[in-house]
């Protein structure tokens, strides 16, 4: 899987409690004058990788298995409705999944199986253990912010294949990759490739959105293959059920869709229960009205029947439902703004109350709660959307879509909403929903995917490096050296994209030899600033001030001496 | 040059004082229900285009010199080592400019022609007016914000080509775009290309930062064709002219080296006088260094002379020369740092003092002065370099490279950089020097310029948007509400790159109906978000809060009766 011949995965292992956590261990070269480099080790969103038409082995199977709280149980009768109106057409779906699938688990009868439930109760999971060998930390952070609600790890027992993950504002902002297919395009071999391919540049959860064609089947080969966290809408599938006429969805309709995702798998849920009926007609003046899809089918609910939405009304149901297969709600942002035009207007905070007395109430069942936020957004109105939500929900993850801090570059909206994410991650977002190029346009290709992720790699990187969170700087420091160095080989491996690097560099300097040359593109070979530092350096490092400048004048006069020379005419020279 | 059929160059015409300033203006199809949309006029950089070989008109020589206050004279000699060492080798420059030539003129014996001088004594030039008509303000604010040294217009009188525009931050944030080849690259025809490319995409200037072959011919041919003030760090040409070896370099010869720029028209140009020789050994433990080539140029001179910096000890013959042509200062930062662990450091902020001292003193001769400022810069810490620099040089305008907020992603750090310029910008740095993806690892290609000089735009114009300037946000509501209406042509002619949003959407619904479609293939046909936002907007638009809850229950009925469909099953008929 790995970009880089340097790259290799390796495992850090806990002998007290047997966990082998999977990192990418990046193999630096020597400094000039032979000192080493120690590798560098860095999170690890793709796993051990798996074949496709196999699956990932169940690494969490036995610790859910070992806490004696579940029971498996046939699970729901497989529908071919599930695949949507042309799998009943065609009397089948399409490519249903071989591999091998794991029994189907729930919470056996008055048990609670979420890792809210157990950090509350005082129980370190082994979920958390992992968890807290990859955010380098010490476990009772993991296992105390999971008890306050401020951290999330979404982890169906149903999804064994997954690797624990967290997200709250204590650790490493995390990044959402959205794919899926759509009633336009696509199919489910090209789905699973892109998850794996998201997962590869450093995607640390994936949303299925599916709206097409065999929706079941497509997101069963995902979840089997999904190393990390899978989300989902589950509005659209059962909108999909009904034949895409919104006003014939019923909650009965809505909670065997959960059902069905909850024995798939899936680890989070949006769920669009604050999209009331009384804040529907506050969307009227908006230049963009309603821009959430499930906001907008809620609506159209909710229109329809003159009732409340349903979702709300049957929240703690939903709440039980979650609570026996550890599923993580996502409270959908159905009345975000979709232009900066509308940005924190009353629509969206109002719903934002809504949602902060969801959150309230999935705690009181131990279920794990993030709060989805926009959108669209200008830069000096970021942060209190951010502040906002943090102080009404009680420190819940915040999970928001960017937000874009202008409307007027489609085509470069992972760039407009990067800025935003930046800027809101900086601030507590726990996790940052992926924009790519092809938003407001089509649907993301692969290389949209990459180009989302590693943009929004960058986001939460920077923001990490912001609010100063331990050993975030290392990376940058290591590449730094390495640049200074003219370690080309160490620069590129220590990119967030060592092939575009490299392939970059060579467009200029193609040359093998130009990768040890001690020299770029940008100034060439015949003077570098890069050298002359270096030579400052070698003059004045460690020296005091004083010393520095009463040193200056012998270096002065030897330097002469030695002919003056900024740079070397002879360029093989400084090859070496 | 335009990029769309809808795209039109017109002119806000002045009738009281004879002006005509080029803008695009986008013309608009009507809203559903024929209601038109007002054609939208955006400021354009791209100046009426010119033929390479022919140059453009001298649209200000006849506003100069109705001044009364210049003289014509013969110049200084052409010698061919201006065009370097290998001019002379050859015998010959490449390509000698053979188009149009103005004129070379000077200051009148005694006479100041800077923009800061006629604003101080109370003149309003035609470069003003323009400027003023330009950015849709008072000619007032124009005036007075040059003569308080908060904004610049660089306008050399040897450029007569330009169009005035305005550098402070009280105006639109601008973007330069480096262009010019290296002893590794390129040709004269390309980088009279690319400035043009840079332009036409939005590039309010364009330094030509040439390091290889003929420096000045290339720099000729570029200045006799751009319509935007060329900025240049002489010290590269003084550099070729004593064949790379900085101690070698005297200030007579970059003293000549300025004056022939100066002849040629260069409106703005980096000084690194601010790099003292005290200064120098305190990047001795720095992470990265010196990675300003002007920077390490000048420490390379101090060290071998044991000498100060000579663009410090002859700053005021500096001004003077300046003061006689009207080339503004663009004050080096050639100890910025090089990776965010160098950020904000002593010797940034040493410098920094120094370069408010040299302002006040260019001041002190009418000169006009912009401070360029960093870099790599960790978010957190981006916001005190703007407001340092501010108060210390008392307003005037700040002018960065970026900065890059986190040193791991080359081949991204267009996205690294503008996430950092917005940051500054909206803090008040009037000018933003983009960066492309090739940072770091080789030139930009023409495919760079473009994505360097967008990306900024986008940095600039969201700065523009959160500091509230005035009809900023028109560009955005205008799009947005062309998305809304699913005007798809509109939405792409409002794009920062209409070709590429053209070009993205096309990728997955290619079909010439696709582009009048009332959907998009995110959703596709059968069920789309902004449909069931306008079925809202005609049932509660202009409706009290109170009137659309007593609304509700009546026109729930009616969705009902009509169906209650929140999609059409036949697509054909949203296609109307």
């Amino acid at each position: 899987m790995s970009t880089s011949a340097q790259h290799a995965l390796v495992h850090i292992h806990s002998q007290e409690h047997d966990l082998h956590v999977p990192v990418t261990e990046i193999s630096l070269e020597d400094s000039p004058g032979s000192a080493p480099n120690p590798p560098l080790r860095i999170y690890r969103t793709a796993g051990p990788g798996s074949d496709p038409v196999v699956g990932l082995p169940p690494l969490r199977e036995a610790w859910i298995a070992d806490r004696g709280d579940i029971e498996t149980y046939p699970g729901r009768e497989r529908n071919l409705l599930d695949d949507g109106p042309t799998a009943i057409r065609r009397g089948a779906a399409s490519r249903e999944w071989k591999g091998t699938r794991p029994k189907t688990l729930r919470a056996a009868a008055d048990r609670t199986v979420t890792q809210m439930h157990y950090a509350r109760a005082g129980i370190v999971t082994e979920e958390m253990r992992f968890v807290a060998l990859r955010e380098n930390c010490d476990v009772e952070l993991v296992r105390s912010e999971l008890a306050a609600g401020r951290a999330i790890i979404p982890a169906n027992i149903n999804h064994p294949e997954s690797e624990p993950m967290i997200i709250g504002k204590a650790f490493l902002v995390k990044i959402n990759a959205n794919i899926g297919n759509s009633a336009v395009t696509s199919s489910i071999a090209e789905e699973v490739d892109k998850m794996q391919w998201a997962t590869r540049w450093g995607a640390d959860t994936v949303m299925d959105l599916s709206t097409g064609d065999d929706i079941h089947t497509t997101r069963e080969w995902i979840i089997r293959n999904s190393p990390v966290p899978i989300g989902t809408v589950p509005i659209y599938q059962a909108l999909e059920k009904v034949n895409g006429q919104a006003s014939a969805l019923t909650w009965e309709i809505f909670r065997d869709t959960v059902i069905e995702q909850c024995e798939q798998g899936v680890d989070y849920m949006t769920i669009h229960a604050g999209v009331l009926l009384r804040y529907v007609p506050m969307t009227a003046e908006r230049v963009t009205g309603m821009v959430s899809r499930g906001g907008s089918i809620m609506a159209g609910w909710c229109l329809a029947h003159h009732k409340e939405n349903f979702l709300y009304t049957h929240f703690d149901e939903l709440c039980e439902i979650f609570a026996r297969y550890d599923v993580a709600f996502s409270l959908g942002d159905g009345l975000r703004p979709g232009s900066i035009a509308d940005a924190n207007d009353a629509a969206q905070f109002a719903e934002l109350d809504t949602l902060a007395e969801l959150t309230a109430r999935a705690w009181a069942h131990d279920v794990q709660v993030m709060v989805e936020g926009p959108g669209h957004i200008p830069l000096h109105l970021v942060r209190e959307n951010v502040e906002r939500q943090q102080e009404l929900c009680h420190g819940a993850p915040f999970y928001t879509l960017g937000p874009l801090v202008t409307d007027i570059a489609p085509g470069y909206d992972h760039i407009t909403s990067a800025i935003g994410a930046t800027e809101i991650a900086r601030y507590g977002t726990a996790m940052l929903c992926y924009v790519t190029p092809k938003e407001h346009l089509g649907l993301p290709n692969k290389d949209d995917v990459k180009t989302g992720v590693i943009t929004y790699k960058i986001a939460a990187h920077a923001a990490d490096l912001a609010k100063g969170h331990p050993g975030a700087a290392e990376r940058d420091d290591a590449l730094s050296k390495a640049r200074f160095e003219f370690r080309w080989r160490d620069q590129f491996a220590l990119s967030l994209d060592p092939d575009t690097a490299e392939a970059f560099h060579d467009e200029t300097l193609p040359a093998e030899a130009a990768k040890t040359a001690h020299f770029c593109s940008m100034c060439g070979p015949k003077f570098c600033s890069m050298r002359i530092s270096q030579d400052i350096r070698d003059q004045f490092g460690g020296m005091s001030e004083q010393e520095a400048i009463a040193g200056m004048e012998q270096k002065s006069a030897q330097f002469r001496a030695s002919g003056s020379k900024v740079y070397l005419d002879d360029p093989t020279v400084s090859n070496t």
